[in-house]
């Protein structure tokens, strides 16, 4: 009945004997509670989500829906152990092609230990973190049966630079996706999955206009998904471009200041969106 | 001829045999050139600002206008020293009320030398821009003959916590103005000076409107001045209020990316303002 998923692209996977996140045939997604105040904090964060009417229901479709927590044989062989039980977000998608990318410059909360704050920020500083406001974390791209695939490892999506970053960003939307970097990126896809009205970029601007207002949380290290259906369009047929909200376990409140740290690379996230709507063949 | 200006909140200050700016009667404002590549830095940014011909001039008239560079006796006695030659921007102001926000969560540029990232970190930390993604670096409030004047020593300005920059950017515009916390500010000049087509909102808009777009320039410890006369509101004159930037010392080129670390702190300023328009009886 639970399997890890098969479409992870970051984050701790229930493999090799490990803990990490099942999926069951009914859509559910089962994410192992995180150690110490993670696991608390993310469930605080989802509980205080649901609760609050101010949120407009637009805005609340970019999260996974939460239905609760679970004991459940942990996917290491280690016994019980709490899950979330959330929406699968890729669940009813056909060959899905995802990007994780964590948003914000700095992803550490103001009042963190200080082993922990050197520890983020040497990443942040190590990654496109802190010169972009945001992080590629992992990605596939997936044709179908009419196009090639391609999922980089970890180590090349670790050391990714700005101009690395726009040719995957590039990537994500192009038929002839390719390892080989001196393949030009086409970008054939771009107008459809990243622009017009209900594309990637039209869903990022109802996002930003949300956080230039919301002051209820902070969201450190959390992940917006990029995820489409290329085979799908390759046959004529609907792209399903939509983004997704993910990992809440650094989410603080916001104490009436708005989430300037997650707008901001936000902000500069859409502007790389908008250049390759703009400028496909650059 | 020379003098040192009256109406500086922030910075160093030509006073007690220290190198610190001067004035001229001809409204320019003459500012030594800073150490190390400070000082070559902010020649370099107006210079390079200056030749732009991308910039909109309703976005340069947020600027001090620059008229080079010259060799002039140094404050401290120090013999010769070069000074940047500059608009004087309270010039032909009568009794201003003026304040110095620095923006951003980050006053660092990444590349810097590891000692300079830990001091700015540290200052960050222990200020508002990191919760906030602003601070406040200095304000008088000036009422002329017809009101009490607020000019806070430098200590209270280091402790600002979140809740004080609410409310001195509310005693900012009130014309109750007192040191003692107990006098809850009124308000009464909030929408003026920050509301209406012409007041600080407005022109905090267009800035923003310019920052979501432009990648030529990187603002790292950049300030934004606020400026009114009160005085002469209070006579039943204009306000005159009016944003500039300043201290470019730490202006880097914005190799593509848009300044997501400036953006993301001025539409937390932004939301301060505003609320104080939307609520000025909280």
């Amino acid at each position: 009945m639970f399997k890890a998923p098969s479409h992870q692209v970051a984050g701790h996977q229930a493999r090799d004997g490990k803990l990490g996140p099942l999926v069951d045939e009914l859509g559910r997604f089962y994410k192992p509670l995180q150690s110490g105040e993670r696991g608390s904090q993310e469930v605080a964060f989802y509980e205080k989500f649901c609760s609050n009417t101010t949120i407009p229901d637009h805005i609340r479709n970019f999260f996974p829906i939460f239905y609760g927590t679970q004991l459940l044989e942990a996917s290491d062989g280690s016994g019980k152990h709490p899950h979330l039980i959330l929406q699968d977000l890729v669940s009813g998608r056909v060959n899905p092609s995802i990007m994780d990318i964590k948003i914000g410059s700095r992803t550490w909360p103001p009042e963190s230990p200080e082993d922990y704050i050197q520890k983020c920020l040497q990443k942040d500083r190590g990654s496109t973190s802190l010169p972009l406001g945001f992080r590629i974390s992992g990605l596939q791209v997936n044709g179908g049966e009419e196009s090639a695939s391609w999922k980089p490892e970890k180590k090349y999506i670790k050391s990714l630079t700005a101009d690395d970053v726009r040719l995957v960003l590039r990537k994500f939307v192009s038929s002839n996706v390719s390892a080989e970097s001196s393949v030009q990126p086409d970008c054939s896809l771009a107008s459809i999955v990243y622009g017009g009205s209900t594309g990637i970029l039209a869903q990022l601007l109802q996002l930003k206009a949300w956080f230039e207002e919301q002051t209820v949380f902070h969201f450190y290290s959390c992940s917006i998904l990029f995820m489409y259906e290329k085979g799908s369009m390759l046959e004529g047929k609907k792209s399903n471009a939509e983004i997704k909200l993910i990992d809440f376990a650094h989410v603080l409140d916001g104490c009436g200041v708005i989430d300037h740290n997650f707008l901001g690379g936000l902000c500069s996230l859409i502007k790389f969106i908008r250049e390759i709507i703009d400028t496909p063949s650059a």
